[in-house]
């Protein structure tokens, strides 16, 4: 692959969804929730045959920088870059674009989540490479749509529009509009329709593409990107602090795709989850004859589609169905599968009253 | 009290219903299931005031007898005595008997559980001291019957016959048999009529009368009686070794309250509980404002109506209800409410296939 493409991993995620297993300083990206590695471990090799470790950048919490770098030993340890605060997807991709112009002028790079569970590495990676061909060819920010599996209220969509051309087995489509999650009744229309595509949170750009794009539709990140690329190399981390304090906190999303024309959508006709919760990663964990879904000890009586994650100790179950219990870090979660979602309101509880802060 | 009265407490219970908190080395009535000290120890507060320390004998199974004397510091150490092999009520009772009489030949004594709850202290005492005294005037062999709090499947039942005094503001019945435990509809029948009462194992009889009586219905435990007797001090352990490997399992009921003619029935007005099941446990444990009841640290959101005992770590709840979840030694419990009785069927299945045999 040529020599001007790169890959900025953002690893900014807090994963309360995934707690007591996921924690502030152990968020999802870091857990191994499908498989034996972390999902951010997973990530960076996803990318082997097509980018090298050298040409890929993790921008993550400035906290979790030591974290990410035992997960990813192959990554020169300056390619993992810490925020001083969130500021959502916006500012980490044009500091992630200016760190790629600072090593090269030319470069060419795709925007990758850390939390996702990414299937068909061969179509996902044809997918890349042909969107990077891509984005070297014409001025065009180019998006990763998921043909929808099913009618997901999780994810948010975007409406493809005219189609605009192939190549390597990739098809290309012209994107109408982005739309936040809809409602089952909506999504339904959206997956009928054949319309419609899950935002798989993923880009591929020139950096200098993308800079004229945010000089046009936010000029305030255009200015970041100059400035973080000047600061490039010892000055960075002080560079980030001065800049992030008076960022607003916006998604990329928003900032651009939601109003830039140009933009393409590459047809993503590989798997892809966004394990949004204990019961999306029931998918990754061996099945028992009961239809429950384990990683760990357990033992059983009469228990049936449940989830158990019991890394630390052994989980017994009696009688019970449709649970999801978690083990780890001296911590029990039992949570009714329908109600996974609310995990995050349990921490936030937790956050709140002070009471059992040490295992958050 | 007179120093003829002894108290014969049975601790050989196994309790493998409150797996994990009770295992094959920590029996029901060594773990505090209700309030801070152990059953066992509880059993033996009880009789303050009416049978001092040194006239308390413990019968538990020969490998427990270091951690009763653990639980019941108070007692000297050669109250507590191992039994080589369980061999149900009968023997155990017996046993019992002999020691008394071998340290005084008029003993009178109550035979008492190890591993109920008992409420109205002040009433429980003055049935004992009640029925000891009847025991020491009559050649009577005396039971307490609990006036039902409601039909329960779980206990047997004594059906009573006429009224047979009663002193110290303690009534005495005639005991017309013996009855196993009900379905519901015969415990609600049972209970309508009035004359039903809860066998709660509980027995008051001169060690004398005892002899008597079994030599009557059961001679080999009559027999039994003048060979512990005999070997009582430091050649009881390898008598009962001897005399143990013989005898058939039977309990006092079947062996002896099942056939007697003179029988009483003491008349108990005290709180009693056998706490038969982990739901049976919520009564003493604290309630928070959604009628969970908890031992130790817990967090919830959207949790009805659990029973959580989590002495070594912290379990959080979110959307479930009706589930006994309970915390120890590196396990934890997951079960539905209404199964409670199957903890036995997974502490079975565990023994049968060995996995996880360290945590019985």
């Amino acid at each position: 692959m040529k020599d001007h493409y790169y890959a900025v991993i953002l690893a900014g995620g807090r994963g309360e969804r995934f707690w007591p297993l996921s924690t502030e300083k152990r968020p999802k990206q870091f857990i191994a929730l499908a498989g034996d590695r972390t999902l951010l471990a997973q990530a960076v090799e996803r990318l082997e045959g097509l980018i090298p470790p050298e040409r890929i950048l993790v921008i993550t919490n400035k906290d979790l920088v030591g974290a990410a770098r035992e997960a990813c030993p192959v990554l020169p340890a300056e390619n993992i870059i810490g925020e001083p605060a969130g500021r959502d997807t916006a500012a980490a991709v044009a500091v992630g674009a200016a760190l790629v112009q600072a090593r090269n002028p030319m470069g060419i790079f795709c925007v990758l989540t850390a939390d996702h569970v990414i299937g068909d590495l061969d179509i996902f990676r044809r997918t890349l490479a042909a969107a990077l061909a891509r984005a070297e060819s014409e001025e065009v920010l180019l998006t990763i749509g998921i043909q929808p599996a099913g009618p997901s209220t999780a994810y948010g969509y975007i409406e493809a529009g005219e189609a605009a051309g192939e190549s390597g087995g990739v098809g290309f489509l012209g994107a109408r509009r982005f739309v936040e999650k809809p409602d089952l009744e909506t999504a339904t229309r959206y997956c009928a329709s054949g319309q419609f595509y899950w935002n798989s949170g993923m880009f591929i750009w020139s950096a200098d593409v993308l800079e004229r794009a945010f000089r046009k539709h936010r000029p305030v990140l255009a200015e970041l990107m100059t400035r973080i690329r000047k600061a490039a190399g010892s000055g960075l981390a002080a560079a980030m602090e001065r800049e992030y304090e008076g960022l607003d906190r916006i998604s990329i999303d928003y900032a651009l795709m939601e109003k830039a024309g140009n933009i393409l959508m590459a047809r993503g006709r590989f798997a892809w989850d966004d394990v949004g919760s204990w019961t999306a990663v029931a998918a990754y964990l061996k099945r028992d004859g009961a239809d429950n879904a384990v990683r760990g000890q357990m033992e059983a009586v009469d228990a049936r589609d449940n989830v158990v994650v019991s890394d630390d100790r052994l989980t017994a179950l009696v009688g019970v169905r449709d649970l999801i219990v978690v083990q780890a870090d001296g911590v029990t979660l039992v949570c009714s599968k329908d109600r996974a979602q609310d995990v995050k309101k349990l921490v936030a509880q937790m956050k709140q009253s002070g009471r059992f802060s040490k295992v958050l």
